[in-house]
């Protein structure tokens, strides 16, 4: 038995387009609209029409935002007292931290002990509590379970749960609203949630369109699972696209992704750095590596996009001032 | 007689708030209408609610190209099939040489011998004729008033012209549109092109809205005109704020800043480059020097912007990514 298939019979109840249209009242006037982009230069480059979603513009500096604190709002007035717990070492901890905080829900991230200083720093900063684990020795999602348990609080992880997804599928809703009806959207992918989300909204509003997730090349766990039929496990990806260095994708994620996704695609870490290098010359704008995913397919062809109206999602922009440095001014 | 005196007493005429209306027409669907930015962590930071205007995501990457697309629109059909000249090793250079291309007019471009290759290939790739020049030995103005005869083109300069100041104070008209009334406004200062269409938008839009220019510390020709009431030249300033190296103000740009601006103050080459690595860091914006001086003014306190609704605008994003990756990797 498949793991989407085992997740069925589970009875696990899929997100639908009317949660993210929930979703989107709810974040209304809290996460940022962030800007729908167009660039001259990226278009005489791919042949295409390229609209870019900016959510390297969004609170916090990533779209994560969106499902954070979707999941945060949708929880009910007994779990918020007893506050939540997640595990992240990146933009979903960040996330949840400032949602919390904006709703006032005590929140408990658990992060490896070897992580940046300075992002266990911007998530205590946040007002999170942050319990540090090692991540060689210790399972983080039974210790999250664990946690959430002996303490009654509710656990939200990154991706693989329904208001997360709900909450992602908000960027493309707004990107669609904006753009009007496109041919494809490529979408960056790691465990699933922001593409899933886009699945939802894409498949309402605008049918026609197709859309594709884009894996780093070392990590294409996605791809994989999408050729078997069924969620491929694979060892932690070497690449610099870390929001992308998932393992698996989700029980939630999985099926909704087989069912409605075009393709799943790869590109090398170099097309990231190209792209990278991109959007701070071209269009002035700070991207992390993860964030340029989308658009390093449709700058590579990894997704053939000549004489196609095409929205890309750049996911976020959050990426050290030190190794963004070293990425953009290589040879420059 | 002060050179402003002089000005008004040959009979030139101001542009006004009518010329900012014509140009948001003539420029609509062309020029970017760019996002205005908010950051909870500048809000922090200061104590006030900041509200950035992001002209580096406009078209060639700065506010210029609203003034040069307008002037050229606004010429006869003769004056459009001779052409254009102008005279610039800055943004205004490609702002003009886009422009001329978008709108079929031929154009002609003064540069340095000594301009960054890259920025004469880029103008050249926007189909403009380059003529270099040794600003050394040569006269520039004097130069595009000998082109502008003899081969029957239209000089339009960079800052002191109705029709480029009328552009750029479209800039403010979508800024007050979309945040709604502000308090303060704090906009770069160089030429005073961007300020002196700032003002005319502002005091007709939101008349309480006192309007302050931010210049490098090392080059503040603008202030000590303010204080003297007539045009005082310096020195070509040794400060990384190229955009704002200009020497004097003009005889546009001049009466109107002295009659409506609120002040004019400056900031120290290191706040450019703190608020750049802010912007970089938390913006995920690129920002040039010059773009950076409005931000850096409400940052140092040099503008008291505490508890106050406050317009900042960022004037472009055109810096080199070596320049870039060394400014904001120093420390990082």
């Amino acid at each position: 038995m498949t793991a989407a298939a085992r997740s069925l019979t589970d009875g696990i109840a899929l997100p639908t387009y009317a949660d993210v249209e929930t979703a989107a009242k709810r974040i209304a006037g809290v996460a940022h609209r962030t800007p729908a982009l167009t660039s001259r230069t990226a278009n005489e480059r791919t042949g295409a029409n390229l609209v870019f979603k900016a959510e390297n513009l969004q609170r916090m500096g990533a779209f994560k935002f969106r499902g954070a604190f979707n999941a945060i709002s949708a929880l009910s007035p007994d779990q918020k007292r007893a506050g939540v717990v997640t595990f992240s070492s990146g933009n979903h901890a960040q996330a949840i931290a400032l949602s919390g905080k904006l709703i006032g829900v005590p929140t408990v991230i658990l992060m490896p002990q070897d992580a940046p200083a300075a992002k266990v720093a911007a998530t205590r900063g946040y007002g999170a509590e942050v319990v540090l684990f090692d991540r060689y020795s210790q399972d983080r999602d039974a210790l999250g379970r664990e946690l959430a348990q002996s303490r009654g609080l509710t656990l939200i992880p990154p991706y693989d749960h329904p208001d997360v997804i709900a909450g992602q599928g908000t960027a493309t809703r707004e990107l669609i609203e904006e753009a009007g009806p496109l041919d494809m959207l490529l979408v960056p992918l790691g465990g699933g949630g922001l593409i899933s989300g886009a699945l939802l909204a894409a498949k309402a509003l605008n049918p026609g369109c197709k859309v594709y997730g884009v894996e780093p090349e070392a990590g294409n766990d996605g791809q994989q699972s999408l050729r078997k039929g069924e969620i491929v496990r694979i060892d932690v990806p070497k690449t610099i696209a870390d929001g992308a260095q998932t393992a698996f994708l989700g029980n939630y994620t999985f099926p909704i992704i087989r069912d409605l996704v075009e393709d799943i695609v790869t590109v090398p870490d170099a097309a990231l750095i190209a792209a990278m290098r991109f959007f701070a010359e071209r269009m002035k704008l700070v991207v992390e590596p993860t964030g340029c995913l989308a658009a390093a397919a449709a700058f590579t062809g990894a997704v053939p996009v000549e004489g196609k109206r095409v929205g890309v999602i750049i996911s976020g922009g959050n990426v050290d001032l030190a190794s963004f440095a070293r990425f953009v001014g290589e040879g420059a």
